[in-house]
């Protein structure tokens, strides 16, 4: 709820940039996946950290909920208002603020996106290489800790941040980490920012790592008689100190779903489909080395795709995968898991989810970046069904309880948001009072993003 | 200090593993550089995290200071204890208690080191590759955020702990992080408690990643006409994704103090020395590619070592390079600088650096690792001379000035401790407050480490 005296001086503040328009409330209550939708009570759409700044006062002053919003792509609705509130909308604030080369750093604003910063790049050699599927802003992913596909080689959203501009939430601007490649100046603030959803406070501005473009890069295709042959083949690579930039499994079933629906001739078996980066020399070298690991463990059918068309057509098909996925159920909705397990665990957890889906009333094909033990289920359901919500919740659950006895987590790059809440507690055990006492030290009266991440009470 | 009713106690829960003879508490107040002695009241020598808990307990509601130790090789006195209290050395906790080679993992106890480590991992494939030079504890490294030369490659302990566990400060045992390779569930207390220098807990167990040691290693050393040639040679190689395991810089002065007293045979000018790891093919042609990008900065003498005997003299000399210098003057105590900059500016950092103490009443020759654009200068000082001693401050201080205006941060590796807490209002400005409100909310008391990197009031 925002009191109206909190509204007159935010539409004075603000002017045109306040909106209270049904659509627009409705458009940033939604979540990507089957979270209910939960609007805010106005979104506010600031020029600058300064202006971030004095909302932020204003609405600590009133106790108003502020909510961070980037593009709408986080998946456990992390967006979402569920007290009401003022969401605050990064759109105009998304310009690439300097690009540093010979730093390998860019300092961008919090609405740039992953692909308008890589359209920047393009003539300077540099590329930023975190590919979480959607075209998310940048501010978003280091809230979020994203990761994706390419995770395997040069990290999640943690490894990219060099440093933040932060609005905390008594309204002041602070700044942390700095340009230098690494620092032992005290507690990392910069790694307590990344990944806090917006509960600590609004980035207004990243200091990013950049990588150079690989001067080659080459795409392989591979079949092979079982989930734990193909992961076993990805363990040997790991172990021998092989780095492809993807390696992303995909099940039997996924297989045919991409052969029914979007073209592919897949044989229907476990697949990895990979990627290389780097010389000419040292690609030949890593693909080929693959190859003999892969035949090794009964791999069929290695093909390589030098050809940037067939690159691009594959990791295409397999970022749409999701969409097609969804598809393949007209009228379904997904639930979407994500654990993350150590990759020696990886093949007995991917078996055991495949046969509790099977055994279950819901269908749910799995795929995943495998080179981080990371793997999802969707879970198709109908959106009006009771009964297939919670047949799908249950497998949910229990591939978090799995993982979890594991050593593994609930959540390897979608984050708690609302949907993991309920297994913080299970994951984190008293370590999860801990962030509730960082929570409760850095925003006593709870305005960031609350009913998120932390303890509610 | 202790209450005489808690020494007893400590003394009943520990007997003979509770020390307070003169000696011990000496050595466990002394520092490695020149921070003056500042011992104990007690040392405790646990042998379990349950010990370690009630320990804790005990001290908490006596209000006694804890302070941790593994080595005793950290530079900015952070283990001394400036307030009494008891020390608690973790050399009882020192196995190795589990190797995951699979996952290319292994959990530790705090007191273990990292030459241990390796040498239990010598038949595994593996190795675990942070090399500050001392042979610190795995806990201190951790606690301090320590890197060395083989962060470049293989990044600092920050991106080595995958997960922890910590006694907090009242006497809970937490465990923060998973044995998978991310996760997105929450505030990363791993990298949190990295880097937190004992003042938020005592760490009892770490999960490290571990590395496949390399099939191939080669060394190089190149001399340069200029700082600048070097620096530059440096910057091109990383822009190219060349990824040294390390890569080191001596200047002129300290080349010439090899020569003199280590029987180095060095072209008195800049060098760089440097270390390839990798396949035999990659290694090859990645030496190569550096040793043109040498040349066309006007490097001389490029040479390569691929004997293991070459290397490992190369290393040794630069390791003991501190010991070296320290006894080229007689009788005198180092004043340590450990600034780290962006390494396009590196340079000119390095070169105000050295005029600056060319102008000065003291020597100090400079390396460094300039991969991460960190270097030290080895301030020499005779530590009877007030004039000395203030002169080293002066030069340091000017140092961190300049190296916070170029976007660096004062300390790349060596923490906080006492030796840098001075300038962390300057570094972080409002930032510090927000690292003294997380401190105040874990340890109200201040019981953990007290005296070091957090506000003092």
């Amino acid at each position: 709820m925002i009191p109206d005296d909190a509204l007159r001086e935010l539409s004075m503040m603000l002017g045109e940039r306040l909106s209270t328009g049904k659509s627009d409330l409705a458009l940033h209550g939604r979540s990507e996946t089957w979270h209910p939708e939960m609007p805010p009570d106005a979104v506010a759409y600031p020029t600058s950290a300064a202006e971030v700044a004095e909302i932020v006062r204003l609405c600590a002053r009133h106790g108003v909920p502020v909510i961070g919003w980037g593009t709408g792509t986080a998946l456990e609705g992390h967006g979402s208002a569920p007290l009401g509130g003022l969401t605050v909308d990064f759109r105009n604030m998304a310009a690439v603020l300097e690009v540093r080369s010979e730093d390998m750093l860019v300092r961008v604003q919090p609405g740039c996106t992953r692909e308008a910063l890589n359209t920047e790049l393009r003539a300077t050699g540099l590329m930023f290489p975190v590919d979480p599927g959607a075209n998310a802003s940048l501010g978003g992913m280091a809230a979020t800790r994203a990761s994706g596909t390419t995770a395997v080689r040069y990290g999640t959203m943690r490894d990219q941040v060099r440093g933040l501009e932060v609005v905390v939430p008594d309204g002041r601007i602070i700044r942390t980490g700095t340009m230098a490649a690494k620092s032992s100046a005290g507690y990392d603030l910069t790694g307590l920012f990344v990944g806090s959803e917006g509960t600590l406070g609004l980035i207004t501005e990243l200091t990013l790592r950049l990588h150079g473009q690989p001067e080659a890069i080459s795409a392989a295709i591979c079949g092979f008689p079982s989930t734990e042959a193909a992961i076993q083949t990805v363990i040997l690579a790991m172990q021998m100190g092989l780095r492809p930039a993807r390696i992303e499994f995909v099940d039997a079933t996924t297989a045919a779903i991409l052969n029914a629906h979007d073209g592919a001739s897949f044989a229907e078996t476990p697949h990895l489909l990979l990627e290389f980066h780097g010389s000419e020399a040292a690609v030949t070298e890593e693909a080929a080395r693959f190859g003999d690991l892969a035949a090794e463990s009964g791999g069929t059918s290695y093909q390589w795709a030098t050809q940037a068309e067939d690159r691009t057509r594959l990791w295409r098909m397999r970022h749409r995968a999701y969409h097609t996925i969804l598809a393949s159920r007209p009228g379904a909705t997904a639930v979407v898991t994500d654990v993350c397990v150590p990759i020696s665990r990886m093949g007995e957890a991917i078996d055991r989810a495949a046969r509790d889906i099977a055994a279950s009333r819901v269908s749910g094909p799995i795929l995943g970046h495998v080179g981080d033990g990371n793997y999802h289920a969707i879970l198709l359901v109908d959106p009006t069904s009771a009964a297939e919500r919670a047949e799908a919740k249950r497998l949910s659950d229990a591939m978090v309880a799995h993982a979890l006895e594991l050593g593994g987590t609930a959540t390897g790059e979608h984050g708690v948001g609302l949907g993991k809440l309920h297994v913080m507690e299970q994951e984190h055990g008293a370590a999860w009072d801990i962030m509730g006492a960082i929570k409760t030290a850095l925003d006593p009266d709870r305005i960031m993003n609350p009913g998120k991440l932390v303890r509610q009470n």
